[in-house]
Order: structure tokens, then sequence, then C-alpha cells
């Protein structure tokens, strides 16, 4: 009988090539599946992920799937992927799932979070873990300016131009901005986010923070759909892949 | 004129091996003494700092000085050498002092912090910064256990057996550890540590926390002055130099 496994996991993604598998490089989906076939006798197995990560971003809370002939209990499952998976992959939790389940297609919501640090010290401990941005900022500004996110718009303006996908319409649920001493951090969840997304977000949002551009820029570079007009990409080591929403939970929020 | 510039430097050190300078090894000192070589034009600059920390150890408070004929501002020589450092190491404060000062010879008391993360998941994102050790732990037991190690104390028995210093006398002024959720900080002031200390007193106190000792076998273990009947040395990443204390701020707390 074969079962299909849903496991959420965290990775820190500094050392990683991203999470896709590729050839010669270290990737998530390639040290999953490496323990994996190493389980299931040499056998291959194909892990199926909520979606990629890049290079440097990490996830808290990314979702997998894979299905197995092994009758392992959740909790085995668990325990045997985490005593042979290296140490910056961690299975959080295991249960077992429906054939219909589907780690990508079932998903109804992701939220993403964004951390940046702002005092004026670099942090030698947050360096993988955070942007550095030490300039002041305005919060409020910057919650404004997410504002007219929320919806659902055509995300053009804030993808990457090599985004291969034809349809760029998402449904931002979710979009915020705190503060906790110098330590910001921007929480969306959204139906959707594109290549790049909320990095590009994050970079335009943080101008209008230091007073580059105006909070009602964003209705305008919705409209104009053209990412050159957008911020810059924020960088990678800022990003966490928090949650997966499988429409079980509420998450319009 | 030579000048004498103490700096204060924070550093993550899961990459270098330990502080002091090695052949062939990536050290902190060594990484000081090559910037500070280009900034005097291919002329060594030895750097003194108030003691070594070993491989994996971190420090956010490690003190350091050296001599300079350069004519540069403390707020230049924090810039100067923070553009050139690697990401791992940063400079958090730079003053001019007399010659007087030095960074070891003239420590009063140093402070250790270590980090226990005591939850039962593997956090990946903490790895490099604290210690995993996910057994329930009676925290009131632990600092019974730490309260007699204060005072001055011959801590043969708590030091490695490899340590070369005769004079095992010092004095522990502040000895405490405190729970935030699952994450345990120990924190030790003391008017210097031996080889190893804060990694056996936390060691030996862990064990003491899981009820595998009691609180009173601290007192027997500084009596029998044998490193043997103490409990694991705690591994390095846990270990943070915290703050070098020089007679001007109170420590006896």
């Amino acid at each position: 009988m074969v079962r299909r496994i849903k496991c959420v996991i965290a990775y820190d993604g500094t050392h990683f090539f991203g999470y896709q598998i590729q050839p010669g490089k270290r990737t998530v989906q390639g040290e999953l599946e490496r323990v994996l076939k190493r389980m299931h006798k040499g056998k291959e197995v194909r892990v199926a992920a909520s979606g990629r990560t890049d290079a440097g971003v990490h996830a808290y809370g990314q979702v997998i799937h894979f299905d197995t002939p092994l009758s392992l209990s959740p909790e085995q499952w668990k325990k045997a992927l985490n005593a042979q998976l290296p140490d910056d992959i961690v299975v959080r939790s295991a249960a077992e799932t429906d054939s219909a389940f589907h780690a990508r297609f079932s998903a109804k919501a992701k939220e993403y979070r964004y951390n940046v640090w702002t005092a004026a010290e670099r942090d030698v401990f947050r360096r993988h873990y955070c942007a550095w941005h030490p300039y002041p900022l305005h919060i409020d500004a910057m919650n404004e300016a997410l504002v007219p996110l929320k919806g659902t718009h055509d995300f053009t303006g804030f993808c990457s131009a090599k985004t291969a996908m034809e349809d760029r319409v998402r449904t931002i649920y979710h979009a915020e901005v705190e503060a906790d001493g110098p330590m910001l951090q921007f929480r969306l969840i959204g139906s959707g986010f594109l290549y790049n997304m909320v990095r590009i977000i994050v970079g335009t949002v943080l101008e209008v923070g230091q007073g580059k551009r105006s909070p009602s820029d964003i209705e305008w570079l919705l409209a104009a759909k053209d990412r050159r007009l957008a911020g810059p990409t924020a960088p990678a080591q800022g990003l966490y892949l928090w949650r997966v929403y499988y429409g079980d939970e509420h998450f319009d929020q």
C-alpha cells in the first residue's frame, strides 16, 4: 500500500542553492531525496514542495509531500528523517494524508516574513537572517504603502522581469510591517507570490520608509506594470517562507 | 607619535579556528592583523586581546588594543576597520587610550554568557548560536548549584586537565541562569576564567538541572579538584565572551 506523507520543514537557506534540486549543487530537495532514497534501499522517491525558495532564502514552514510503501508512523518518519538530515534542515511535523493532497496544488495561501535590521551597527549574529538597512524609517508611511497592495491585483510591476508565469494576478490578504526596537518584520499573506515578489515589495516599501518615495507611489506602480519602476529586490537572507495554508485555517486576517 | 587604540569587537565564532593567530588557519586575530597591515602599508601591527576564545566560541564584547602612528579619529578607525573586516567581525566601538592600558593585563573581570536551547525541536536558525539540550530542566536547582561557585576558589576541578596555568584560584562575582521560554541563558562574571571553565561549569550544572546530580555536588567537586569528576564540557557554540571590565564599571553584582 502506498501512503502519502506530508511534512512541515524548516531550513536555514544560507548554505543551499535554493530549494529545488540542481545537479552538482547542494539543495534542500536534493538533501531530502538523498535521505529518502537511502531509507527506500536505493529507490528514488520524489519530493513535492509548496513551491521553490531561492538561494539564501529560509523556510520556517515549508510543506512537502512524498509517497512511500514504508509503514512508519508519522512520529517515526519525523525521527528517522531528522536523524539523517543535515543540521540546517529539520522536520517540524509529519502526518499521513490522502492522495488528494498535494503540497503545491492544494495550497490556498502562503505567508512570508521578511526581517530587516535597522541599527547603525552591523550585527554579526544576524547577518544571514536579516537584511541590514541602517537608515531611519517611517513605519507609518511603510504601512500606508502596504495598504493598496492588499486585495486582488496584477502584480507584473512587482515581480522579476524573468517571471515565466503568464497570469500575474494574485490576492494579498495581509500586509503589515512591525518594529521591535531596531528589528523590523514584514508579514505578507497571499494566494500566491510571483518570482521575487516579496523581495521587490519590501525593497520598494523600504524606499517609502526612507522618504525616497511617497506611499501613494504603490497604486501607480501597480497600474504601470513595469518592474523597472519599482524599488530594488531586497536581499535573500531576510526572507522566510513562514507558513503554507491549505484552507483548514483562517488566513484572511 | 604612537597612539594606542582600544576597540570593542563582536564576532561570530562559527567559521574561525578561535581568536588566536595560527598559521594557515582563519582566526579573528589573523583577520584583524591582515587589515591593519594593509592600513599600515605592509608594516606588521600586533593586536593584543583580553584573552583567547576557542573555535566556535563567539564574542559580543571582546576587547583588543594596538599601537599605531596613524592619526585617525576613533570614529575613523571604527569605519575604516569595519569597511575592511569580513562580515563575521565587527568593531562596535573604538577609543584612543594611553599606553598604560593593556587589553589583557588591565582587565579586572570578564563576563561570559552561555545559551542553551531546550525545546524538543531542533532550531536550524540557532544551531551555531546555542547548545541544544532538549531535556526538562529544574532552573531552581541549577541556580542553587551556581551559588557555591561564587566567591574565591581553586577551580582546578572545573578546568581542562590541559590547563597550563599553575594558579587556579579565581573569583566569581555573579553566576545565574535564567529561562525565557525554551531558551536558557547562563551569565557568569569573574576575575578570570580558566581553560574551558565556563563550559565545564555549564555542563555540570545542566546535569544538576536534569536531576542527574544534586546541587550540593558542587561544593564537593570544588574540594576534590579533579576535572574527571565534574560534568562534560558544554559545546563551544553556546558560549559568548560578553564583556570585559576594566574597573571603570560595577561588575560585583
